[in-house]
C-alpha cells in the first residue's frame, strides 16, 4: 500500500486569485508574439468546433476550462493558453514546405491531450488555480473534471482520425505514445513527492517523459502532416524534445521565482507544495551546505500550501539558489535551448518558417514569459 | 459549486474479499461458455503482449487490475474479466462471413476502453473490490490508478491504428465516440447521486451510455473489420444496443439481489451507496406506498456502507421489490434482449455465429452469470 493520497474536494476554497491577466511586456520579439497569435487564430475556431461536438455537459466543462465560459456556462473572455504546441504543429509543418491550415488537426489533437493532462494534473497536484481562474475541479468538482479530462483524451485520436490526411495511422500511434509517455511522467512526477531522494538524472528522464514529449511529438506531427521524410520529422522531433527540457526548466524556474501576475499561480507554489522539481533536485543533490539545510527542510508537507508561512518559502527559495540550483537550471535550459536550434537547423527549415520557430523556441525559454 | 465528493484514499481498508471465484455452475449453456472461453483465449495473449509495450510502472498496476499479477507484481492468475465485449466484436466479425483473429485489434481496443472506465469508475464510486481482489486504486492509490486508466485509453487507439485494417480511421472515430458518450454516462451516474429525485427516462439514457453504447461498438466495430456493408452493421450495432440495456438491467439486478460469490461484490452494494441503479428508480418512480417509503430512506449517505445495518439493507431491498423495482427491470431485459436478438436476426448473420452471438447474449441476461 503506497501512502494515502488526498484528491481535492470541490468545497475546498480556491486560493485567491492573483489578480488578472499580464500586461503585454516590452521587448519580447515580435516575431514570436506573432507566431503565437497567429497559431491561436487558426486553433481556436477548430478547437471549439470539435470541444462542442462533446456531449453538452462535458462540452460544458471543458469550455469553461479553456476560458471561453465562466462557472455559470456564460460566454467569457479569460485568458487561453499560449498554444505552444499547436503553433509548433503548424510551424514545423510551414517549415518543411506544407501549409498551417492543413496541419490544424494534428494542432487540435495535441492541444486536447495537453488540456487532457492539465485537468487531471490540477486534480492529482490539488492546484486550485490555472490561468488566473479557479480550475476546473475547484467549480465542478473532481469527478466532473477528471471525466471532462477522459474526454478530450478520446476526442483528441476522433480529431486526428476524421482528418483526411493520408498519415492519420501514423500520426495517432505517435501521439498515443507520447500521451502514455506523458501520463508515466505524470506518475514519475507525483512518486517523487513521497520519496525522501530523487536524482537529477531520474528528474530529468521525469521532464522528458512529462514534458518534453508531447512538444517533440507536435513537431513531428506538423512535420508529417506537411509530408516531410523520416529524417526531417526526426531533426524536429529532437528540436521539440530539447525545446521542452529547455521549457521545463523555465517553467520551474517560474514556479518558484516567477510573477503570479505572469505565471497566472500563486508565488513560489513548487515550493509550497514540496515539488521536486529540477532547481529543487539540483540544489539538494549539490553536496553544499545549503544543499543539506534545504533537503532536512523539505520533507513531505500534509496540508501543502495552506499553513507554510512566506518567510519559510523565502528560505526555501533562498536555500535552492545558493546551493546553485537557479544557477544550474538556467544554464541547462539555455544548454538544451541551443541543441533545440542545432537540431532545427539540422532540418534545413524553409527560412521564414525556420525563423519564426527559432523565435517562437526562444520565447519558450524567456522567464518572463 | 457542487457538493465536495472525496476520493478514495489508499489508506481506505478494504472490505473483506467475498470468498474466492465462484464454482463453476450448472445449467448454463455451454455454447455461450464456449464462445466466451475462445474470445478469452485469442484476446488475453494480445491484450498482454499490448499493455507490456506501456512504460513499465503502468503495465505493472494494469497487469494487477487484469489480475495477471498480485499486489507485489508476481504472477497470478486471479480471476479476469468476462470478455464479452471482445467476444461481441470477434462474434460480429464472424457472423458477417469475417474471421475472428482477424478482428483481435478491435477486441484488445474495446476491452482496453472497458477497463480504462473500470478503473475510473472505482475510483468516483470508491468501490474497494472487483473480480474478487482489492481494486487497484486500493492498492497503488487513486493517482497510480487514475493515470493507469488514463494511459489504457491512450493504448486503445494506438492498438487500432497500429493494426493494418483498412478500417483504422472509422474503427477509431467510432470507438472514440462511444468513449465519450460512456464517459458522460458516467458523469450522469455519478451526478443523480446528489439528485433527489431522477426520472426513469433520464436513468435508461444514461445506462444507454453508459454500458450499452460500448457493446453496441464492439458489434459495429467487429462487423467493419469483418467487412460488412452500413445496413449490416447497423443491424449489429442495434443488437448490441440493446443487449446492453439488458445486460445493465441485469447488472442492477445483480447490485441488490447478486450472490457476493458470484459477482465478486459485497451483496447488495448498489443500495448500500445509494445507487440510482434502474430497478431502484423504477420502485422511487412506481407512486406505491412501497416506492414512496423507499424515496424517503433513499438519501444521500455520507459513509457509504460503512456504517450501513444489514437490516437496513434488506428493508430497502424488499421495498424495491414491493414497489415492483425487480419485476419491472427483469420484464425490461426481457424484452431488451427479444429486442436484441430480432436485430440479431434482421443482420442475417452466418449461422453457426449466428448461434453463438445469440447464446451470448442470453448467457450475459441472465441472473446467475
Amino acid at each position: 500500500m503506497t501512502t494515502a493520497h488526498r484528491f481535492p474536494d470541490a468545497g475546498t476554497e480556491p486560493a485567491p486569485l492573483p489578480g488578472g491577466p499580464p500586461a503585454p511586456r516590452e521587448g519580447v520579439p515580435s516575431t514570436a508574439r506573432e507566431t503565437l497569435e497567429a497559431a491561436r487564430h487558426l486553433l481556436e475556431p477548430a478547437l471549439r468546433d470539435r470541444v462542442n461536438t462533446l456531449p453538452a455537459p462535458l462540452a460544458g466543462i471543458a469550455s469553461y476550462h479553456f476560458g471561453w465560459t465562466d462557472a455559470a456556462g456564460r460566454p467569457d473572455a479569460g485568458p487561453t493558453g499560449k498554444a505552444l504546441r499547436p503553433a509548433l504543429v503548424t510551424g514545423c509543418a510551414e517549415a518543411v514546405g506544407g501549409s498551417a491550415p492543413d496541419a490544424v488537426a494534428p494542432a487540435v489533437a495535441v492541444e486536447l491531450v495537453h488540456n487532457f493532462s492539465l485537468l487531471h494534473d490540477d486534480i492529482l497536484d490539488g492546484d486550485t488555480t490555472r490561468r488566473h481562474r479557479a480550475t476546473a475541479w475547484a467549480v465542478f468538482g473532481s469527478p466532473a473534471a477528471l471525466l471532462t479530462g477522459d474526454a478530450l483524451l478520446a476526442l483528441a485520436s476522433r480529431v486526428l482520425a476524421e482528418d483526411d490526411s493520408p498519415h492519420v495511422a501514423t500520426g495517432i500511434r505517435w501521439l498515443a505514445r507520447s500521451t502514455e509517455l506523458l501520463i508515466e511522467g505524470e506518475r514519475a512526477d507525483i512518486s517523487f513527492e513521497e520519496r525522501e531522494r530523487v536524482t537529477l538524472a531520474e528528474c530529468l528522464a521525469m521532464a522528458e517523459r512529462k514534458t518534453a514529449e508531447l512538444l517533440a511529438c507536435s513537431c513531428a506531427l506538423g512535420a508529417l502532416w506537411g509530408g516531410a521524410e523520416p529524417e526531417r520529422i526526426a531533426a524536429l522531433r529532437a528540436f521539440g524534445r530539447h525545446l521542452g527540457t529547455a521549457f521545463q526548466l523555465t517553467d520551474d524556474l517560474l514556479g518558484i521565482w516567477g510573477d503570479p501576475a505572469v505565471t497566472g499561480k500563486p508565488a513560489r507554489a513548487d515550493l509550497a507544495c514540496r515539488k521536486k522539481s529540477l532547481p529543487v533536485v539540483a540544489a539538494m543533490e549539490s553536496e553544499t551546505p545549503a544543499g543539506r539545510r534545504l533537503a532536512r527542510r523539505y520533507g513531505p508537507t500534509t496540508d501543502g500550501a495552506a499553513e507554510e508561512t512566506p518567510g519559510e518559502l523565502a528560505l526555501l527559495a533562498r536555500l535552492v539558489e545558493e546551493a546553485g540550483g537557479r544557477e544550474w537550471a538556467r544554464r541547462r535550459a539555455s544548454e538544451e535551448l541551443d541543441r533545440a536550434l542545432v537540431a532545427l537547423e539540422a532540418a534545413e527549415p524553409e527560412p521564414d518558417a525556420g525563423r519564426r520557430l527559432s523565435a517562437l523556441a526562444r520565447l519558450a525559454c524567456r522567464r518572463d514569459r
